[in-house]
């Protein structure tokens, strides 16, 4: 199986190493050439567009947004080179409508369409160790599956429908700021009466809350250790952003993203667009006069 | 040490039990007559009233809310029983209003005032697992520290303000509920996809949320089980308005208690009120057509 | 008719004066002597204390709060002091469940009580050009329609229990804060493209909106003009929270009540207390970074 | 002055037929030939495509939203079909950001782009009374005002970007939203209390909110009439989405605009998409169980 791989970020190149490392033959391209040429040194071969990634008969694509995806799948060339029964495998968090209208474009060419995005920062993608959250035809989520395994430590199927994989991870990612916003309220109140958040959030994430997005934000919060950021309070903005789109196409209201909308939008008016989505417990401190 | 125990509810029974089988010597009373029975049978002394409790020199009580503590300390003569030098630990979750005033009418009268609400349901009550979220002068902490021991699993400290435990105990719950909604909130949008809802929420509660709260609450949601229930809508909303009400007092503005509070109001007007408090996710449902 | 007056504050005493003028037997008092004093310069009959009334029949009071009126006519004894057969005309307002607890404790003595909050500032009281919203037994509201004459352009009744009156009046001035804050919404938006506010305020308050509601807070908006309060920030506050415990009492939920609250006290937390509840308007534009 | 109309709806119809009695040279299209026959037979010519608008040097669209503007400007010709120094007047409702794509589009042409929404509905329209808002370079009005002196009762300016008239009439149509809202809250809270609504929103409509805005609206809530629509709740959710869009790019938080589109969402999942958007206040009484 020969893989194309395009989107060399923070999370693509960890995972075209594992690829690497697991024997697969690959070609891969970023918009900055560094990544790639240092995927080259292991054995890569460096596409010079993402057009020419024949003989790839499976396309992964991991890039910023809809719009990258589109400018380099669709734009640059990558669906047009893919033969006919090729697999394209799209592991980024993209809208439900764009995942919807590239899964049409694709079959139009032949081509079968897989959306796999994932849960796990950096480090996680490095160990092999993602949730890959896939939905798709259940014969070709088979035929990747060996690829699923390489990446992550766990494939989840959520239905046939490329669709319903996107509006998960857009889901997963509500979860989490709805955490946060939680917590940033809570923080609000109890050191409003002098209790100090890292105790009351400590107490927290030891108990009722001892999971893993409690405790990784939890302890942001405590800390006011908002840079580097991890994911940025604009991505988090687009993300809850993404999930309400695709809520209004389904005439599904949802109170807290209302709020997690307003909360970021009031973060940006006050320049953090830089910082990471757990700074969006500081709108709550600020807004209560605690900053 | 000698304790008088007021309140043998679901908590307060196997709380008692487990002080009487560390050896304390327990004086109880209950409104209604029987669970006192069953602890007498085990050694303790029924009070003909919530007055006949000396020798005790340390009150515990854990009442359904503000108004039925205050009548069964102020209004049925416990408080005036007390020596003075004598210590009142109240374990039930109440309001930060009634805990400064309650505190305030303990001291006129010699007494100490120990915040002590918990986390944890009857089983955990009955296995002496419970977490302590306890606030008062430090000194008197250490003194009744023993009790704590018994009863919980671990003692945490917020500050010398019984306030603060009571507000720590409100954000907790706040939390929750948080919790509980998100669930529904992304509940509603995957199933608007076709995506079991029991799929989505296994999967984050054994990924990014796998915690006690989300593990139990995204059971009962996937399941749409919420009866019996552990603890009612009636109740959660009771502690959503507690929770305002303290960040009311500071000028805490919380944005996702304003949707709580609405969505338990909205439960409510459907005739939910006896559900168990994890129904709020049913409101997301329904208001998006689903049920 | 001898009537007796508590509660000569900013409204109380324009209202009372036009009784007087009007030809009334009046027994005044207030807290602070003063405006009872200028009064009695005009013919009126000033108590020491609200439990020297005889021989009024009628009560009008119209007192700051809840408590304040609990005090007085309770406290203080006017209640007391009226004959069996006597009616207790409440002006205030008050929130509901005071409103059915003192028709009840009214009722007990043999008194029967009016709710006639009032819509209309200091001089549309002067002017004796007030709006009435009354609620009470038919027959008693016949009895004192001819106080009400004096008083106001037009009574309104809107049924026979008391509670009703007190809700109208908490809903219309919940619809007058909500009017507040969606100018202060909009005015952040097209301030935002450096559209000038008060041109957008002007067009819409000329057009759609030409309305005294929105005349009068769109100039205040417009011009940033807070202060003098002809009602104060910390007022508006308790009255959407009243509004609130008046919905939460039959299972209303109320959206736009839930983002009052929060910008009331956002702006509380920023010092703000003592502004025109208008200034609520100011909490959009500090949330948007433009101030 | 040779003007070419395209979009003959409920509003362009009689607007176009006010410009053919005032005299001006009229070229109308319009997607379904009918009301293009109408007009012709008073005089218009009528156009075989949005591309055979010559000699006309004015252009005036009032089509249905983004897309359809997009669709018959650019994708039908009519753009391409005006001379250099022509002028565009878009006095249809649309988004922000496509008001600032047409109008660079339009300048790439040499042609000028003024943005020109309207308050009113169609017997407005009939009337010549309509408030039109504007915003384009000042000497570009004027050359068109005795357009606008035609169709309308005054003419607003807002500014010298066609943005900000766009952003105007966003925020106009918010603020109704807003108000509907507020009154199908109050509504609801006062029904509760076995108040009849069209008491109270008679009395509010009488007094302090004595608007054309409330008349109308509350009128349509007190009888519970919601068909024909005059403006569908599926194209106020619409124009909510469109105000919250613009206040997105600038980083505005708006409160009330996130409880409208949640309430919207609900009225659409109930099926009553084609309802008048006052029916906003039917979510209210159906969250607190009246209906």
């Amino acid at each position: 199986m020969h893989i194309a791989f395009l989107g060399l970020g923070g999370m693509g190149q960890p995972m075209a190493l594992n690829l690497l490392k697991a024997g697969y033959a690959l070609t891969v391209w970023n918009r900055s050439p560094e990544p790639a040429q240092a995927l080259a040194e292991q054995g890569a071969t460096v596409a010079a567009t993402p057009a020419d990634i024949a003989p790839a008969s499976v396309l992964i694509t991991i890039l910023a947004d809809d719009i990258a995806t589109e400018q380099v799948v669709v734009g640059l060339g990558a669906l047009a080179a893919l033969p006919r029964g090729a697999i394209w495998i799209n592991m980024a968090t993209v809208s439900v409508a764009f995942t919807e209208e590239m899964e049409k474009r694709a079959r139009e060419k032949g081509i079968a369409y897989i959306a796999a995005p994932v849960l796990g920062r950096v480090d996680v993608a490095a160990a092999g160790n993602l949730n890959i959250l896939t939905a798709g035809e259940a014969t070709l989520l088979d035929k990747v599956q060996e690829i699923f395994d390489v990446l992550g430590q766990k494939t989840w199927r959520f239905g046939e429908r490329p669709a319903q994989a996107a509006t998960v991870k857009l889901a997963a990612n509500f979860m989490l700021a709805s955490a946060i916003e939680a917590m940033g309220e809570a923080s609000a109140l109890v050191e409003a009466y002098d209790v100090a958040k890292g105790d009351f959030l400590g107490m927290l994430t030891s108990t009722l809350f001892a999971a893993p997005a409690y405790k990784n934000y939890g302890a942001m919060i405590a800390e006011d250790r908002y840079s580097p950021a991890g994911f940025t309070m604009k991505l988090g903005l687009k993300d809850v952003r993404l999930a309400q789109q695709a809520a209004e196409s389904k005439n599904v209201p949802m109170g807290i993203a209302g709020v997690l909308r307003d909360n970021y939008l009031d973060a940006l008016a006050h320049g953090d667009e830089k910082l990471d989505w757990a700074a969006l417990a500081t709108v709550s401190a600020r807004r209560s006069g605690q900053s």
